[in-house]
């Protein structure tokens, strides 16, 4: 490797400088504050796992996301996590073991092989909340505004919020009585929003005229909230299942215009793409100019099965630095003191009295400082030191 | 992989549960807020780098330890970080290319192959600094203070601190003109504190008596402050870098005993084993009853030369989640207020205030909950939502 070429991050892996770090910092301890205030509890889950671990449940679609290597001591395969749902899930499963509902917040690294998700990054700082143990639209609720709330707190309010409810279209999936090859030739078309492609598909299917009008009106139903109302109409009668749930998005809708009126609401009812492990309620928010999602949640009951623990399960996540880059936020500085080699236990004792007071308190080692950098010198008048501001 | 095992953790692995997690990140934030008022600026550095760019300089000697995987978008080989230092040192070289001192921190998750240094654990919470810049004695004594008030904070004053310079063991190996075979024997034996092989080794080289005094008295220059007096009198003549590092550590006692009394100072001046990419003043602290070092830093002179810039450089690391096993800090809890669901944007409004204002405030999403878990419920007094303490 040439001189020139060892400071190069590999694609999609970045670093934060001061400017950027001090911005990182500042909201992940926002954010995990709030989180706090909302009675989630912070868990640190480890950087490395053994893959059967990382890959069950929710990160079964992860398994071509997540780097693997050799565990020298058992000779097992270790992943390093890729997402930190399967690992928070196995601390309530496993480590936890609460009758009652669980909370649980995260903040930190992970690795992707490939550029995914939020913002085509290789190396997002997630932060993100798990409810455990509650099945009800309340939960759903709960993580839905504490989303938003951490948007907010970041400085995001003008968003769209993307809604959904993974049992609809697999309601209308279920009603249409299709085989395998045909649902993933359908996810397919609905994904890539082949209409043409899906007239045709959906013609030469063996089912009724009723159904086949579900199957070609489904992605057709995108859009604002007046989706809802022709939803009920167009796919009125697929199952219970189905007009539950566009009652319970009729709920929700409801409590976002309420609590978050700022927040633009937004249906696409044949996406199911981005929401393979979910069982219920869906959303991702969105902001404007912006083409990936900056936050992502959802329910996603009994991911604790494979830990031999199923729960009802809801929670969100997004991307610290995506936040970061999109928000800007402003950190306060403080004040800088400029201070001779410290000589004596004199001044020793100040330096530590002004530091802890509040004050950045820098040595000057060499005579090259920039004393315009700083605001305040210290300086000894008549044996005791004194701030003296920097004119500037 | 049976269910039973899902949940087991590879060896050296760990995780934060909640109440060890809030530990931990109070400590996080108590320490980096000390590192910013001596000036220190934070950055984040990627988990993951180009194998080169981990291993060059500092870095050569975690080869081992590194976790290595292929970049699936270049072919190339990356290494998962297993230290801060080369990544710092990249950054101050290339990114930040000041002139001026450069005083940089970090904290984050690091990975090794195999238990090593701090601890035993393969999955250390790193935090540490780095001056670059300045080749002096002050800011050795900087970092080396820096350090020491790192670990105050963290709860953890009675310690011992072992001080050494590698100009010593280096001065008298150069002195006595060994071969390069003869110097792996001779560190071996060093390491392993093989007195008796010692003799006899150093009895069958090709050396003047003098020198051969010397290469048997290192290993016994081992022991409190007195050990820098038999020093000067038993290494006298040796070179003059090696009268000039004893002359520095008398400093560096001098300093530590007058800002740090309560610690305890020891040398092994034979000790080079753990400091193999270090040039100048060396130091760990160890708190009694806990076999390794708790924190450990020195002078790394010219690491930046690998990315095309060389400075001095000295810094230290420690481990976060030794340390809060050692201290067990005192992390103060939130009030807690149970709160109906919300139903109505005025308690929605209520449950956001006393969030603001310092409040962990849950919501009671079912009946099971346990009342006494929490010091207030929230109450509806004549439509005004009031908090109520509950009775224990």
């Amino acid at each position: 490797m040439a001189l020139a070429d060892r400071w190069l991050l590999p694609d999609g892996v970045d670093e934060a400088l001061p400017e950027k770090a001090a911005q990182i910092e500042h909201l992940r301890r926002s954010l995990l504050n709030l989180h706090e205030s909302w009675g989630y509890k912070l868990v640190i889950p480890p950087l490395i796992e053994y893959l059967d671990s990382l890959l069950t449940g929710a990160g079964s679609d992860l398994e071509i996301e997540t780097f693997k290597v050799i565990d020298q001591l058992s000779g097992r395969l270790m992943g390093i996590r890729a997402d930190f749902t399967s690992q928070v899930a196995r601390i309530d499963a496993h480590c936890l073991k609460e009758e009652d509902i669980q909370r649980l917040s995260y903040s930190g690294s992970v690795l992707r092989t490939v550029p995914a998700g939020l913002d085509g990054t290789r190396s997002p700082i997630q932060l993100g909340a798990e409810l455990y143990g509650h099945g009800g639209l309340e939960s759903d609720l709960e993580i839905l505004s504490l989303m938003l709330e951490t948007l907010r707190v970041a400085g995001l309010e003008k968003l769209v919020l993307d809604i959904g409810h993974v049992d609809i279209v697999r309601g209308v999936i279920e009603a249409a009585g299709l085989s395998e090859a045909d649902q993933v030739k359908l996810s397919e078309l609905y994904k890539a929003k082949d209409l043409p492609e899906l007239e045709v598909f959906v013609a030469q299917l063996n089912a009724t005229d009723r159904v086949k009008s579900w199957l070609t009106a489904l992605p057709r139903l995108c859009g604002g909230v007046e989706v809802l109302a022709k939803a009920s109409s167009v796919l009125d009668g697929v199952s219970k299942s189905v007009s539950d749930a566009i009652d319970m998005l009729n709920r929700v809708v409801e409590v976002v215009k309420s609590r978050f009126p700022q927040i633009g609401l937004h249906f696409d009812l044949s996406d199911l793409v981005s929401y393979s492990y979910h069982t219920g309620l869906v959303f991702a928010a969105y902001q404007p100019g912006h083409g990936n999602a900056i936050a992502r949640g959802g329910r996603y009951n009994n991911i604790g099965e494979v830990f031999g623990r199923s729960r009802p399960a809801t929670g969100f996540s997004t991307d610290l630095k995506t936040l970061v880059s999109l928000s800007q936020p402003n950190v306060e500085q403080k004040l800088r003191v400029l201070s001779p080699v410290v000589s004596s236990a004199k001044l020793w004792d100040k330096l530590n009295k002004l530091r802890q007071e509040g004050y950045q308190v820098v040595e000057q080692l060499d005579d090259d400082v920039r004393v315009e950098k700083f605001d305040f010198q210290l300086v000894d008048v008549d044996g005791d030191w004194q701030l003296q501001a920097v004119s500037k």
